[in-house]
């Protein structure tokens, strides 16, 4: 029997937007699934499908051989994992725990180290590509940690991801996620000024991502939400909060290895003020508020 | 006859590496070419396949249905245009101007103004794609002023550029330009800082760029410009010290127009640190020293 095809009992905890489809994906690939999510009424579809509840994170732990969780933030991260009656504490020996949260590259390593002390095995496999790539099964898999578990998982990351690629030792799944918002960070603000220079200047600016989208300017934050600012539309693919929380790692960990990033800190402190202005459910393209504020000013 | 066949007198001013190239489309394109440059053994090639040298920028305009211009800074824009014996007092009523540096908006409308009250058509038509595009004639051109002399040197552009569109009235096409330099400047700060980030945090940046550059973070530059930071070749495609030539006119246009962007305003300052230290002769992609810099510090 190939790994591709060896049923697996799965557990999954975080039945967000995005958890959601991807535990539906290892349910539709043949895997028992069990769950545990803080709002239960989230995984009601899951449970008709054949997916099984547990109390706990602890109890999902308890009975899986591998554990995926995709929780908020990296203290309900730390809290799922090392928390008393969590899934370090439960997990049985040899079990594979995968958290594909964005989260601090620290904290990975720190779990992947007291798992590793368990007889256990911890990736962090932080993920892009949204919702959208998250109900196609296509999403980018960035992963960090040992390449015996990487390799086992591989049937389930399949089942979720198009583009999956061990990047290094723990925490490299969750550094390259930072370096991915990073990038995405200052070409944010390069999309919001080149287009609110071209307002100012009297230009169409859906002409202008058209001329200058293909050539040296182009990107695909241009080209995908310059249009969104352009036509005013701050409706939530990523959001505005959400964002900030991984600038916030980035930045920590940038301190911790002493690296002067000017372009993220900008980025940061603007993403701030749209927060403070009460625009934190929108999505990021809502950066460009503060472009019309000014221009307003 | 149609437009496209109809032989012109073409004066162009200005072989550098970009000109040059574009001057022989139109020689080769059947026109014929009169020439003027600073220094006359750039024409030499020219010359020799048919050309006419002029011995100023007047005497080229006195000849010329056509005059194209494509010199250093606005300062040299200035002068050639409205210079005592310069092209817009030499040129003969219905004579299109066409302006394709990378200078200033202002002074690309008080050109078109002076032009206009001399019976003169003046188009701002900077361009981007660089020498490759030069050479290839796939420039993207980005037209500014009067929509009948837009259309009047249409077959002239296509000898020269792929995709050539009229963005508005006189100045519209250095307003395009400069919004695609605004969305060029943070995307280098994007690309500088995660592949700075990468490199700190341990990760194989050749296969992050691989990993990150097909998706929310994907860029031209990170794709393009990536990789030579990666392997520390800043080699021009683009000087450094003409970029900052195009973010001062950039910033000072903003200026005019009250528009704050704290992008542009950083990008400016680390590419001036980059002059000061010495690189305003490496490629735009020698941004990257100063994060190696920060790193070592």
């Amino acid at each position: 029997m190939s790994m591709a095809t060896e049923k697996k009992t799965v557990g999954f905890i975080g039945l967000g937007i995005m958890g959601l489809s991807m535990a539906g994906h290892i349910l539709d690939g043949g895997h028992d699934l069990v769950v545990f999510n803080r709002t239960k009424s989230k995984a009601d579809d899951l449970l008709a499908k054949g997916a099984t509840w547990a109390a706990s994170p602890g109890e999902v732990a308890a009975v899986s051989d591998i554990v995926i969780t995709i929780v908020g933030y990296p203290k309900d991260v730390e809290e799922v994992y090392l928390g008393n009656g969590g899934i370090v504490e439960c997990a049985r020996p040899g079990t594979i725990l995968i958290d594909m949260t964005t989260s601090s590259p620290e904290l990975a390593t720190r779990i992947a180290r007291l798992a590793e002390a368990r007889g256990l095995a911890a990736l962090d496999a932080p993920v892009s590509g949204g919702d959208v790539g998250a109900k196609a099964g296509n999403l980018a898999i960035m992963v960090g940690g040992d390449e015996k578990a990487y390799r086992a998982a591989m049937p389930i990351f399949d089942l979720m991801g198009g583009k999956i690629v061990n990047m290094g030792p723990a925490g490299a799944g969750q550094h390259t996620k930072m370096a991915n918002q990073i990038a995405i960070a200052s070409t944010m603000l390069a999309v919001g000024e080149s287009l609110s220079y071209a307002a100012a200047a009297g230009l169409d600016q859906t002409a202008l991502i058209e001329v200058i989208g293909t050539g040296a300017a182009g990107s695909f934050l241009l080209n995908g939400l310059g249009p969104k600012m352009v036509s005013g539309d701050y409706a939530p693919g990523f959001f505005v909060h959400h964002f900030v929380k991984d600038l916030n790692i980035a930045l920590a960990e940038a301190a911790r290895m002493r690296l002067d990033l000017p372009g993220l800190g900008l980025a940061k402190s603007l993403y701030d003020k749209l927060v403070a202005d009460g625009f934190g459910e929108e999505g990021t393209q809502a950066l460009y508020r503060l472009y019309t504020q000014l221009a307003e000013a």
